[in-house]
């Protein structure tokens, strides 16, 4: 179903080899032989293609699929079509995951550096690794190995970038230590100096930012997302962490494992994130604050004031989620009755 | 009485002439045959000068004017200075717009490569394109006649651009069937992977992102704006939408016709707004929902369910506008009360 | 402490030294000439390291730390650890900046044209340039002495930029007057069109941007910020502006002198800040707005009306903050009355 312009799909597989290599269950009755071409989505799919359920808002198109098979959880199988073969998996979404990735595998990085790559003599590239056209990667930088570098992006002097990191076009990496398969997507901005200054009404005196950036490894950065460096202690992003488009992260940050950031996030200076924090979109935390392990933050909140490990807050300034619901819903009776005296 | 270096001035125009572009009716006593030279805002204007009164804040602007002629909407005619001339028209932005197109029209195209531009040989290069230096244009892509890519642009393999599109500075393109006379702004970033992972406790793991971007004709992407490309399903941009800058637009979300996206609002992945859907600035939407036609959303406002069709929404979470002014208002009195007690 | 592999020190200064140039008063018992070989954090700084303490959240870390000298407020100089010497200054944070610039001076710019920099032969450039690789500069513009234009940046047509100008990676300028010692970050977007059109059902109909971007001296421009010329008038940013990361400013913006906009802070078009304003992270800005001066705004208000100068602002609609504050105590106090009923 993707468009052969840009995917190359792989396969085809058997039903057998998708359920062993996402660890899903066939249904009864299911033909391990069944042969499929592809994924496609519930709506669009047919006889050759395997989908997946995930959110239950889409029941009703689980109802009506002529998918040849669905990946679903097991308490929603009997929702489908009769007929459908099934993949049963309490992770729907994972095995989806997995079964899309053999389909589409991440195609191998090929050796090759663009005649007009700009690549100062002491910067240390790895084994097969693609840099594009335009770009620019500083002194005494280090590459690893099967690193793709795309077009016009730029890597200072210096910067550490680990194995199977992939920077995307017109990204820039300045400061910064980056461990094994990061992706940095296109022109994210990484390592400049952080919002530093002491105000003064003779002007604002800049404070020389003298952190770096310390990325781990599997770490994901959504396009145009900024992530100063730290101004003396380093703006840390633990491993395993998710971070969307459009993200603000000040200097001296630090986020623990996995942590997922949705786009439009801002995170002030020196705040720090326990392991598996998830902040919502749009969410902003003042500085300095400690965000324990993790905590949710609904989308468009207002952190002003740390919070506990495995709480979930809402709201400006962000409270408790339950408490925050109670005020919006006292909130709203209050108009109502007022509007009915 | 645009600054030369960046502007050239086209004219001049005769009253007459303005007039019949814009289809503006002139005021009694107005000279057809009297002379322009320029556009100017209603402060700075001189006699030489068109200006235009849209916005009633600044009436008294536009009582006070130099200008030689302005456009006007008739309900204010009355409150100019005596002798001005006036174009009369019932939406003299609209009006303004025509008029400021005549003195400063698109420079046309000239066709030109940049030496150091690295375009593969198997992509399809339309006529009288102007491709700046440092562009990048990948194997297989498709660029319509008379299009302008700018400096160190990357667009990536297979993207189609129809013809006239407008690709600014640094900008990227990935993934993407682009319909004829669009422009996309410097640093906006098309079809780079969506937000998709599956979560899990050993580690997020990605989801293939196998859609496009789909955009049509006459759209505007603002500057360093993002737009993910589809998870499977396509995200689609409807014809003749206007994006502001820092938009995020997330993987399979649909905008129909004339959407009027404002800077800095989110969309989350599978929204799909109708045609004619405004949004205002930072506003949020959570992912999954439909937003009717018409229907417009206030700025700062988080939406987390449907807006029926021609709605106007407001506050978090976003309700009818009118609750939601209610609700500022009871608790506004209820403070107020508080403090007097 | 700094990492060697991007930052160079200089010194080492004696204490003496130190005090002198950032005109604080050492304590009592301070040897002054005792060598300090570079700052440090609270928590890190050995012997050797000069310290700080600005904010009293980390009264703590000044109690224990093992740094040679510290930089504090007179009132919390007894705070420290028993035979630490202090530098005393009112401004702690300011006399940190003075010192740590010493410690780490910029750079001196060094005259280099990157031999793929593509420079139109129009353009005038000042003595001492450092031009970096894939540099795009348009005709009859005019850099000045001792600028630093990075790798992939793009500045157009008759644009002027001031001595000391720092253009960051994948930064582009188009439209500009830019005066002296401003530094603009990487992937920053100044000058592209504003987002002006006139709506309606047959399509939106753009209105030509004739204004400019004026920035005065001393003005820094955070990372994948946008700054929108003006439609006819200019926008305008004063001198000693600081501005962060992710920043929306609209067309004919005015902001008067020294004001600091946080991360992610939207303005819309035609507002007008006093000098000195500072508005909070993500806080959004309606049109035709003035905010007076030395007006503050917390983060994520949203301002839909004029501020007298010297008022705090908070909520949305954004009100005077002691106002807020108790709106959020009273909706606070019913909800927990509700729940206890």
């Amino acid at each position: 179903m993707a468009d052969a312009r840009f995917f190359q799909v792989a396969g085809p597989f058997t039903l057998g080899q998708l359920a062993g290599l996402c660890g899903a269950e066939m249904s009864a009755g299911a033909d391990s032989t069944q042969m499929f071409a592809d994924v496609a989505a519930l709506e669009t799919a047919g006889p050759q293609h395997i989908s997946f359920l995930d959110n239950r808002k889409y029941l009703s198109a689980f109802a009506a699929t002529k998918a040849g098979a669905v990946i679903v959880h097991p308490d929603v199988a009997d929702r489908g079509p009769a007929g459908v073969a099934l993949l049963l998996s309490k992770d729907p979404y994972r095995a989806y995951a997995m079964v899309a990735q053999a389909f589409y595998p991440q195609p191998a990085v090929t050796e090759w550096r663009a005649p007009n790559a700009c690549i100062d003599p002491s910067a240390v590239i790895g084994a097969n690794c693609w840099i594009g056209p335009g770009v620019v990667i500083g002194a005494r930088a280090e590459i690893g190995d099967n690193c793709r570098i795309e077009a016009n992006a730029v890597i200072g002097d210096g910067v550490v970038l680990g194995a199977g990191g992939k920077i995307g076009a017109n990204a820039s990496v300045y400061c910064a230590v980056i461990g094994k398969n990061v992706s940095i997507y296109p022109g994210a901005r990484i390592g400049q100096d952080g919002f530093g200054f002491a105000m003064g009404a003779q002007g604002h005196l800049k404070v020389p930012q003298l952190g770096r950036v310390v990325i781990g490894n599997n770490v994901e950065i959504g396009a145009n997302t900024t992530i100063d460096r730290g101004s003396g202690p380093d703006t840390v992003i633990g491993d395993g962490c998710w971070i969307d488009n459009l993200v603000q992260i000040g200097h001296n940050v630090q986020l623990g494992r996995g942590c997922v950031v949705v786009a439009q996030v801002g995170i002030s200076g020196s705040t720090q994130f326990g392991d598996f924090v998830a902040a919502g979109g749009q969410a902003g935390f003042a500085g300095h604050l400690k965000i324990g392990m993790g905590a949710k933050v609904m989308a468009q909140s207002g952190v002003i004031s740390d919070i506990p490990p495995g709480q979930t807050y809402g709201g400006y300034p962000a409270i408790p989620r339950m408490e925050w619901l109670r005020q919006s819903a006292t909130l709203s009776k209050l108009a109502r009755d007022k509007k009915q005296r």
